[in-house]
């Protein structure tokens, strides 16, 4: 399937519900308003199905195009969608059609058009609006800009390719407001969100010359700091930012008395080894797992295994 | 004068020294890097002026074009270089010709080519190393993006346009090592870095329901945490992260029971007044001031010039 089989797809079909992940980030949420709108320009009835759990940031751009109530899809459309078991809740065996950029797509739509080299999937979303309309809005390019800048960590993370890059120049050139996105995903925060990393810098261990290096998260910590969900975006980047670690070992303590650990670690490291001491697992380059104890006997068992591990 | 006026220009001399600014960014140091390799591919003799003041980080990638002792230049060009003031120690009145960015460039050179339009520098030497060379190696990619990337903030600053995007596209496809870069550039800090900002995100005091966020940097921190100077950039960004402040008051203590002050402001408050106040100045959206007084003094009296000025 090419660009133009899937606009056909999309414009021969009315009715159109676009779904998203759970757990939804800039790229599903954004691409899938983005889609919305140049399917309603191009005369369609389209909607994008209410998924409760955006961030009052992404609500803010998105939330307009979310679905009225008792509106009966014809065609269900998933966008950024990996596997189906990511779908909301009661799509399963239901989209007909999948855009994707995750080269793990499983294929579990009627039709799937996946560009797994594409850093985002608003990039595939873009050139289909431009094969449905010929243009974009200044509205449709910020959005379809909050997806790319997103999934990008702002043009910061190893995905960031030249065609990346030229999506952008795209976007900006429509009209993105690229500056006001930038300053309220990336750089603002709340005074909680502050006052949290000023304690997770405080917290922080450094083991074998700094190349370990461990941040804590306590329910001390988030109460003293009236932290809230929205202020908890990627806490375990934090540990990351230290030029000497090889490994970042983030532990969150829960309310039952274990806590959540997430491993992340460069080249020459297996983080997903180092969590399956404990029954977790992920990614060479990023794992996690949840072991029972304090924060403080939680890092002393992780740095052992990690220590273990290396040698 | 056009590009090619420009090449022209460099293509016809000989035994070529290309300057820099003091305080040198990635823009100035990294921009003259790449032009010393183009014109040293192209056959020319040329160096980059001994800067001493570059960073370890920029050490790294442009000091292997340092000129050697007791080089003789025949012409002498400057980069990223707005004002004669703003040259290093000897060059005033010596540079033959001027390639800058600056809008307010005040054509001290025998010879000025400004393209006030663009975000970086780089850019406008990398169209010119395209005219030299036809093409840019590697290394040359990775320093024009060390520019553009350093110039606007990773692509986060208002003056990144389509044009930067497309540069840094373009950079990309040619080999540069965008994330190397980011990584060392914009995410990795040493471990001095972390514990100052845990103090200073610390010492953060808001007035006015959090419009008014004032940090404060004292002699103490500076020694608690063991910072050097490499761990001093954009102290006074750190601030402007709270999402609710109209205007960001960065109070560093100096050693003459004085304080330096930076104010940065958005649109509706002048930080220039603000400082003016105090016999400093600037520009409506970033100022400063030099204030007697400890740290918590200078805190109050800010505070009250603000809120009178906003009154």
């Amino acid at each position: 399937m090419n660009n133009r089989d899937c606009t056909k797809l999309l414009l021969t079909h009315e009715d159109i519900l676009i779904v998203t992940h759970r757990n939804p980030d800039g790229d599903t949420a954004a691409s899938a308003a983005a889609l919305c709108s140049a399917l309603k320009r191009s005369g369609r009835t389209a909607w994008v199905f209410p998924n409760r759990q955006l961030s009052r940031k992404l609500m803010r751009y998105c939330g307009a195009f979310f679905a009225p109530a008792g509106f009966q899809p014809k065609y269900v459309v998933s966008v950024d969608v990996a596997d189906e078991k990511l779908l909301c809740e009661g799509f399963a065996g239901k989209v007909d059609l999948c855009i994707d950029h995750h080269p793990s797509n499983t294929c579990y739509a009627a039709e799937t058009f996946v560009r797994g080299e594409r850093a985002s999937c608003a990039e595939i979303v873009m050139e289909l609006m431009l094969e449905i309309n010929a243009d974009l809005t200044k509205e449709e390019a910020t959005l379809l800009y909050i997806g790319l800048a997103t999934d990008t960590g702002c043009f910061q993370y190893s995905n960031t390719d030249a065609a990346a890059f030229r999506a952008a120049a795209e976007l900006v050139r429509a009209g993105a407001e690229n500056v006001e996105i930038n300053t309220l995903f990336f750089r603002k925060v709340s005074e909680a969100r502050l006052k949290l990393e000023s304690m997770i810098y405080n917290s922080m261990r450094f083991y074998r010359n700094g190349t370990i290096a461990v941040a804590t998260v306590t329910l001390e910590m988030l109460r003293q700091a009236g932290a809230e969900e929205d202020d908890l975006d990627d806490l375990a980047g934090l540990a990351g930012r230290c030029e000497n670690s090889r490994v970042n070992i983030t532990i969150r303590e829960k309310e039952d008395g274990s806590c959540r650990v997430s491993v992340r670690s460069f080249r020459g490291v297996d983080s997903s080894a180092i969590c399956a001491v404990f029954g977790g697992g992920g990614h060479a380059m990023a794992a996690g797992c949840t072991v029972k104890g304090s924060p403080e006997h939680v890092r002393e068992e992780l740095v052992r295994a990690t220590e273990r591990h290396w040698s």
